[in-house]
């Protein structure tokens, strides 16, 4: 299972369980030199963090940051960066039953045939839980790309079939941490809503779809050919647990377009630093030959509905080879897609900052703030 | 650019550009004791190779696959593959007129900023051509897998708004390869063949789908959490040019769907070995938290139209930065996905050799051919 | 500083600095399956730990292990195992008049001027305290090689100019332990033991060189070309701080030698499974071709005094570049081989877990007990 | 055998076997706009070549550099560089009879235990024409690094027991390519090879220590802990077929030093651009920590004697599993380290590139001509 590192130059290690002492990050290859607290990073947990509404599990944790190494006078060192987060909430109690009983959807049968056995308790490291470690690692990779003008923006654009209308970059600033939902669209958030309590309430799940843009990225970002920056976004959003899909730019669309549609005319801007080049559309995502083009980045996520539901499914006795049904207790979302946003953008964030390092973008030694 | 190495344990190197010398692959680490000869790679190489019909563009290329080392008496020896195919029929002429002026769609204008300087011949190193040493090192990573009842089948599911009715895994065998668009349903096949010469005479071009299955593959690969076997399929496929979206099972659908459909029913099924954990439908193609589950693997990628295209584009004059329009000359396909089934089954079958080697199932010195 | 994962399919990632809140180290890749529990890692650790002797620093660390994470009702499951390990006795008072003057044949002044600044307290990450994140990982190590009856022993061989007589496997196992320079031959101990306590009671420190040993490698082991055992033994080896040299066999001395001498003649050797291909000596040391040959294997390091002396030396003041002089307080070892020891068979015994995986002596997913 | 690949950033993957079609490398990560040509490569290969003198064997190889991919307009476009090699003068004779019997001291046993089947002609996989891409890589490697003001020097300091006496750097400048054994001081070059010939003349072959300095490299090289710069010269050294010991700066010599001796005292010195710190000796090598300090790199290797000798060996017939002496024909270097020089600083170089670039002292995608 020597999968938990991602990156090459900017690496992040996760470990921990969901009912075990916690989950952590090591942070590998941060330049020295960046201001960094625990307040940077739980800013971002908090927005992954369980019990935010009525629509996320009812699991009460704090999710509080704790950073063991890697700072020295509220600056980063360029040593490691490990990060700790206890488990607190922990109830065991539901899943004793389940040992041998995989749930449909999960990981558990995978696991179990994988490794032989596993820590069935709250899915063990299949959980959810995962994937605090990366939106810790994501906060820090974030507050860099800042100083080189990089912003990542998630927001939810469909959910159990309500598709929001078209937004800006401004309504998404502007809106998307407003609702529960993480919509941009407010009305479309509201029928979101109505949906997801419905599903919920019938014992039941919805999927959606979250976008990520990346605006500020520098042309010339990305390693042709198999380390395309589009590649490596669709591997780190691929590897959330939950994500069944990811395209860039017009995406699954651009199967149904003409090549005088698709290709986004090149044309000549005006800008404070005189004429730029730039496209007039954007179906590229911002992505061409693998290598950004200086537009926005676009990606988009697949998100299937939350696996645990309360109502009856079929499912196998391990232990005697039987068939049989269970319905799933415990304390589950009803939706997945609004606790992802942090965690994608954390993916899309990491990305970034590894092929902008790769790229001689960003230095990996000392933190400067300019690209020169 | 130090982003041509692909796996970790069954790694490819790739090299070469559209109008250089030629293209090629390094493959290490595949096992001794594969019988391999040039005709095995030549198979793979001919149903990705231009020319194969009135589709496709004239380019006349042999593409014809030299196996330089790794292989003695006809086996492998452990020892690094290196497989090198000629360029023949290269004409750059058409080229030098717009050296200075980047393709929309194309890579042109980001490899220009990213090294300052580029190959302008036929796109140079992010040509299609490029493609070549993936097919040929997955024709090798295809025999592989035959030794373990692994198959690995593409097929184009859906073409410039045409799509295919489902089809089964027989069909797909029998008759993909029957017809120029790769398509197992051959009324959608024909249908297909019209909208691309409708596209073709009017300087356009179309986009498609393609699906890949893998049965065969065991239970138990993949490497949790990163490394997941979707997460290694999405960057492989995404890696390939034209490539916008990539989804793994019900994909993007699963976004509309309530967790009681997502979920695949746990099942036993009598099988030659006993009873046998098996799920009832396969939304979620054949991967459960990033490990295989046994079921059929499914992935499916959208491919943009081919951005060459004869109509009037408008672009730039990057020596004067000046806005300009052309009309793409040259020889091109009018669509992508027919020819990108041999080079999307390569990348899907280069994953699962590496990660049934990291999970364990295949030796890496010494080529067995059973699990155990 | 990316530089701090180690190891391809078992690999571990340490974390931490002298003076922080602790250190650590996550393990990726540990197959399911090994019992472990936290007095493993603590044999380990006792023999690493500073206070053990008089000939050590007096700091009074526990460095008591805890387990975070992968392990599940005592045994391993496959997830990554974070371990973490608490500072106590921080005493940073005398490094404060530091800060600006880099001390001789230590990092100081390469970190000050590669990261700009550094955590100055104690060493920071540059400290010998880095390597218990490398001891802990070699308990995990050591207990899954010893299922495969592969042990891994090291001992001083030279100390201060002391040269051990040869000793036997059974001389090590049995004296090495019992004293404090950690020389398997009692008698060069003692001299040994003289020799440190003349350089400390002078302000100043010596030397040495410790053998590893690995018996019970199966034949087969390493990947040619670059990822030869004995290049991965170099690289593990030197990583360690303060060592100067690393040799496999006969190393330097096979420079003195006629290729008559050097070559082992290969003969049968009577076993209890039959006859069985072995050497007559062992000047390969165990690795030809970069591939194990089935003999013992045999290392050396080259072990350069401590550079922490209370003698006075030369070095400059880097906030007024001027020169001056510094006699260096703080508590600290004047020898490193004898608490070295561990760590170089830690780096060891890591690497042969990895290169064994790698070589599929052992699989990733569930511990056997066997290589078959 | 996945381990043919060398580098992260600036990364190479070689290929080829002794007797096979050719030799190759392909190096990914070269920035686009180094004036590069085969005459460039060719300069170093010939340094390697056989049949330079009449202590090397008598094989006429021109071993012809060809450049397939990479470069355009004689300038490398950032793309992979794939080097090719043919093999020319290729006489398997005398091979066909030690199929079955392993030659002491070399890897035919080990090849043919983890392989079960090797190509025996002139060692296969394991012959030192291996090393032709390693110096191929190291050419362009080192045209990089002279852009940057580093140079890189190899010459052999011992041969058969006879010590070279201290030399300075415009010695080894000067000297090193003027005598057949590359030593810097004449006089013990002419005993060198007298020793050399009498070897050869019993039929025997002697060992020796090559240094190789590299003079330039800016302070704040290599990544800490496990990528120490001494690390990976370590394993980059190490990995070289014949070498059995590495050394940095005072290297075994520091285990017989007080610390007193072994501290490089820091000093000023002025030079053109101020006061700069600097070392009054130079025992480490050049790096503290792991990270160059601004000093001269100095490592050494040791290099076993030629295992191909004529004299007669014991060794043991595979095929019946009886023991049978041979004596080895062919034509064989009667001692190593001359013709080891070039690809010891191919190593080195290689290293030094790809840590450079870690460090970002290199752009990896344009190539500039200063640190800044």
């Amino acid at each position: 299972m020597s999968g938990n590192t991602f990156g090459t130059l900017f690496r992040i290690t996760t470990w921990g369980e969901s009912h075990g002492y916690g989950v952590g990050v090591v942070i590998d290859g941060c330049p020295a030199g960046l201001p960094l607290d625990e307040a940077d990073i739980q800013k971002e947990l908090d927005r992954r963090r369980p019990g935010q509404s009525n629509i996320t599990t009812p699991r009460k944790e704090e999710d509080k940051a704790e950073i063991l190494s890697g700072v020295f006078s509220g600056k980063t060192t360029g040593a490691p960066i490990s990060i700790m987060i206890k488990n607190k909430d922990v109830d065991s109690s539901k899943y004793e039953e389940l040992q041998g009983t995989p749930r449909p959807g999960h990981a558990d049968l995978t696991y179990e045939i994988k490794y032989g056995f596993r820590d069935f308790r709250g899915g063990g490291r299949s959980s959810a839980r995962e994937t605090i470690g990366r939106v810790a690692a994501g906060a820090v990779a974030k507050k860099i790309l800042a100083r080189f003008g990089v912003e990542v923006l998630g927001h939810v654009v469909e959910l159990g079939g309500i598709r929001a209308r078209p937004v800006s970059i401004e309504e998404i600033r502007e809106n998307t941490e407003k609702n529960p939902i993480r919509c941009a669209d407010p009305e479309a958030a509201g029928e979101m809503q109505a949906v997801v309590h419905m599903a919920k309430s019938e014992g039941d799940s919805v999927g959606g779809i979250v976008e990520i843009l990346a605006p500020g990225v520098p042309a010339g970002v990305g390693e042709p050919v198999f380390d395309k920056l589009s590649a490596e976004f669709a591997k780190g959003l691929m590897s959330i647990g939950a994500v069944k899909g990811v395209e860039i730019g017009a995406g699954f669309r651009s199967a149904l377009m003409r090549g005088s549609q698709m290709n986004d005319p090149i044309t000549l801007k005006e800008s404070t630093y005189g004429r730029k080049i730039s496209m007039l559309t954007n179906n590229a995502g911002g992505i061409l030959g693998g290598i950004s083009n200086g537009e926005i980045i676009v990606c988009r996520i697949a998100v299937k509905p939350t696996p645990s539901i309360s109502k009856e499914q079929c499912t196998v006795d391990m232990s005697n080879m039987s068939e049989k049904t269970i319905k799933i207790k415990g304390r589950h979302d009803p939706t997945i897609p609004p606790r992802i946003v942090p965690v994608a953008e954390a993916m899309v964030a990491l990305v970034l900052v590894d092929q902008m390092m790769r790229g001689g973008f960003i230095n990996t030694s000392i933190l400067g703030d300019s690209y020169s």
